[in-house]
């Protein structure tokens, strides 16, 4: 079977990941998944929230936003209408969280990340793009805190691992993976996976949005997304590997 | 192993399940896992939101909040900060989906139905039990919409399946169902799983909270869920089949 | 003349004072005056409020609100709404004033009770009833800071004197005690009157909802709140006698 | 006993009810009660709330205000915190509700009238003298559209009497009228009684601001508010006497 | 050519300046411009605002608000909205920027001078008349706090100059001084000029509100508002040198 | 005088005009003066906002904002505050104005246009590219609703003339074009202009940020900001010139 955009079942999008987008934040990142763009900007300060102060240990969080056309129609915006909507809340919440779970909280010290995601145009995934991009946003910021600014010793790990993510889902009862934005209307099930780079789960979402599924359609998106996250470590590893010019 | 409160890994916590709590909801259910206890309460009303109006489809919701002192140390009311907080998003959010996995829209007719599930005591699982509960607060709404108010004729069928839901997780390296607070906090890995009563998934949704988790505890844990969301759906049958009086 | 639930115009409606209702508040009770039932949840914490820091003086302070389903149709939340409703801040208002008329701020020391008053089910005078059970709580609160936390030295009377609650209003020229819903919005005059123990007056609001009231009606409302004032006295004083197993 | 700015206990303060302050509203008042000045605008307008189209009848409500410095300190604007406090929303309501006791909806019609009372310097009571002014601006709204505007037939009555208020208190054991600030912080009891001109109770508040007041107290209090109401009735009545030029 | 209220094009309309109007602030000053009345309280505290504590500097800032009857037509209060409007925003930095252009910093010392300007009528010009005003009101709170309070040395000079604005216009091809209302909105090109005593500009914000206007337009309308803020100097002269009795 | 980027007083930076970036929106424009990059999303609607309904003219607004890291330290988002700052309101308001002075409303017919305008990198000057790339994303999207979607006649012309906008400013006694974040920081006065493509003046905001500016340098300041726009608008025709490709 061909997907509307001529990928197989088990192919991610064209992916990008631009180091070094902004001249600002400490770390970086423009992430394209196929026409989902999300700028990850990584932004370091020293010391971290009062209720973590003293205990010698870092905080990582992030927010996720998406400007008002990213989308197809207009979206007011969260600023305007004075408050943040559901589905923003749990996408910040689910960045953060992944990034945390390679973080080893006392090598960061004392020190807060902060990733803001913000989604300049949206095709579907963008959620686990922003994951995806703010790693390496994440891994370039913790560098620049190591051997720039000195505010971390360089023999310390402050990352334990690398995680990224991946949406899956069974459209028209054919599992996909990565799903574009007309094949997620389209869908009777999805799931957004996070995944460390050594192949274990950080996070697991699956929601049936018609009918229920079993538990071997199940295991069939675990297969897949299993095996995108493993492409998309490989692909965060390469682009580290370039050297990134301030 | 013996657990803190005695249960084996395996057990659920005592489950109660108690229709017609309140006088003027068209259900209303006070359900408790254990001693967490959750007010769910259904309102139908005639007519949908304006963006359903004229497609003959109805529409039902949730809304979930916890009492200031439900839990051992008093939280700020959300009222009072003038704004609800991400986590209370996410679980208003995945309590609609739930039980929106069971409905037919269209045996639904342009009607409403209003969840208010209010935790009054909190013990962990408190989305677990609004889920269960819920379900059978809608189940009594519904047949009050039919019978009573005759909104629905009662020949139609607008619940498709039943739902209910169970927490799980990996404690000191031993696979748990239905965590009580304590055995939460500790939890290497949390997982929510929301199951129609034919044993299908609705939802499936978890996290590392410490390490990582592979593929072979993923499947333990989805095991222990769907034995225990099997036996809540009995707990729900049995609850259902006895006689309400209004 | 009967009254619609066969109350004679000088009887209360059966109240209930259940104390221990919540196992995490410092005093929990589930008050009822007919069908209307409140949560009261006390909870104590060391410190006051910055303005008050330094003067070795306690605080008292109470917040009430409804479940949305507490009454007859559902009312949109406050917290979804993002403001608090001028009604709301009415009654918390009241229900702290009432309770700091029987403190002694001295022998409360630098501590901090709030309570939580949340109205699970409304049938009229839940303003009155929430009083009468936070008092109540209220006293249980003080008692465990005394006795379980050793925050206040037990030689100590932090309270002054007992404090309850009860609404009076003239229904088809009649004056009658404890309105419930029904006779509430039929009423010409509706009052809510809080006196203490010994008989004296906290707190008087009275309406005129239709025509205004003359003075000997007003005196004949006030001898009927007195008397029903005294009866709950009486009723606190039995709850309170019982033994609390924590 | 003489008071802190020499009146006897039974006297008020200097009175003036200025009319046609405002050349935009339809009633404007600007009225003081000794220092304290408070601007009542009447704006009326065709139609009424959504909640009462179709029914024939009018509405009457009122918004009430401090200017951040009306008082000796400067206060923060509700504007910019955001969100009106508690005080604000009681006293806006006592004003509305003590308003619509001499409104006959029916002969009002579907308008609208509301009333703006913002305070520009306090020195206490300015919510018996905002209620006190507000009558006067509402008779000359109610004129204007009688007269001006045509809106309600000349021969109709929305006016069923007039209405006036004052604070009373007991200050070092001696009942007093209508408070000034600096008794009004030395009050133990504190009340503000709304009457109808021909001497009927609109709305009582008392308050025991320190000890709880006994009846004879309480009827003492009431004597002094009532010839108070009646005192000012008379100033309305000679203002509204005098000729208003537009 | 003759202006509706007979003016020459080049005339202010009649300008008041009224200290000491309010009891409670440092500085209160009632200014009109016609019809447009504003009242500008000026308040000083001790200390400054965080982030320029320890500088040895002071602050001024600024905020401006309606009454919501100011206007011919009546408008919502922001309170009640729970936003700020960008127009009120816009005017309250006006303000602020315009009458820190004549502060020493230094001399001033860590105090803050906090000016509330509230248009009790507004007939076209009220933030000039504001800016207007608040000057006034400044320098008078500036006299309390150097020779009643002792927060500042007599010796030094906080204020380096004098501050006043007025509105310019074309209207129907005429450039005229000081709009009213009703020349404000048949206006096609709208000037908001701010000056010092000696004549240099703190402030230009021109607005084409239909045609783009040339740069000759320009100069006539830069001519005109120098000097109408030359006459305004002389009249906070004059205000300045009567004897203010506190 | 050279300045730190090297170039002349009255040059400007490098300025890029990339249409067509985002695929989603009707006109889309990535608009850079040096290192300040902005993103202009132009949405267009058919119909009007309710206060224009009916009117047969159209409506042009803006939004603008910035990402929370385009600046050198990390901003709060306002979005998560809750509420829009003074800063943001008003640079809104004026992109909005500065359109609106080249559209013939009529000539658009009952059509909106919204233009967001994102910074996405900031180094001064935001405002001003904004204006200068929403334009050249205003005439897209008029082109795409004349042509592609038949919302407006082609023959009509909703576009009056074309605007651009620059700022000037006077950093250590030089008059210089275009300030970039160091220059603009350190500048005396501060101006943004706004211009049509033939040489009027659609807005003129300046403000002495340290000494007020005297009529000349005022003069000086115009003359640069007269031509920086003059360059602008070639630059802007050549873009328009480009064919795009959707």
């Amino acid at each position: 079977m061909s997907r509307i955009d001529g990928r197989t079942p088990q192919q991610l999008r064209p992916v990008t990941i631009e180091r070094g987008w902004s001249k600002h934040a400490e770390g970086s990142v423009l992430v394209s998944f196929g026409d989902t763009k999300v700028l990850c900007n990584a932004s370091v300060t020293e010391g971290v929230p009062r209720w973590r102060k003293g205990s010698g240990e870092g905080w990582v969080t992030a927010e996720y936003a998406m400007l008002p056309r990213a989308t197809n129609t207009r979206g007011d915006r969260e600023s305007v209408k004075g408050r943040i909507g559901g589905r923003t809340h749990e996408i910040s919440r689910l960045i953060g969280r992944s990034l945390r779970a390679v973080i080893d909280y006392k090598a960061l010290g004392e020190n807060t990340v902060v990733l803001d995601c913000d989604v300049l145009q949206a095709d579907g995934g963008t959620r686990t793009a922003a994951i995806t991009g703010a790693y390496v946003a994440l891994a370039d910021a913790i560098t620049w805190a190591q051997h720039t600014r000195k505010l971390i010793k360089p023999s310390r790990k402050p990352l334990t691992g690398t995680v990224s993510a991946v949406s899956v889902g069974i459209v028209g009862g054919t599992p996909l993976l990565d799903l574009c934005y007309e094949e997620d209307v389209r869908a009777d099930t999805d799931m957004n996976v996070v995944c460390t780079g050594d192949g274990r789960f950080v996070e697991i979402q699956g929601t049936a949005e018609a009918e229920p599924f079993a538990r071997d359609e199940l295991n069939t998106l675990l297969d897949l997304a299993a095996a995108g996250c493993t492409d998309l470590a490989e692909l965060q590893r390469k682009a580290l590997d370039e050297t990134l010019e301030r």
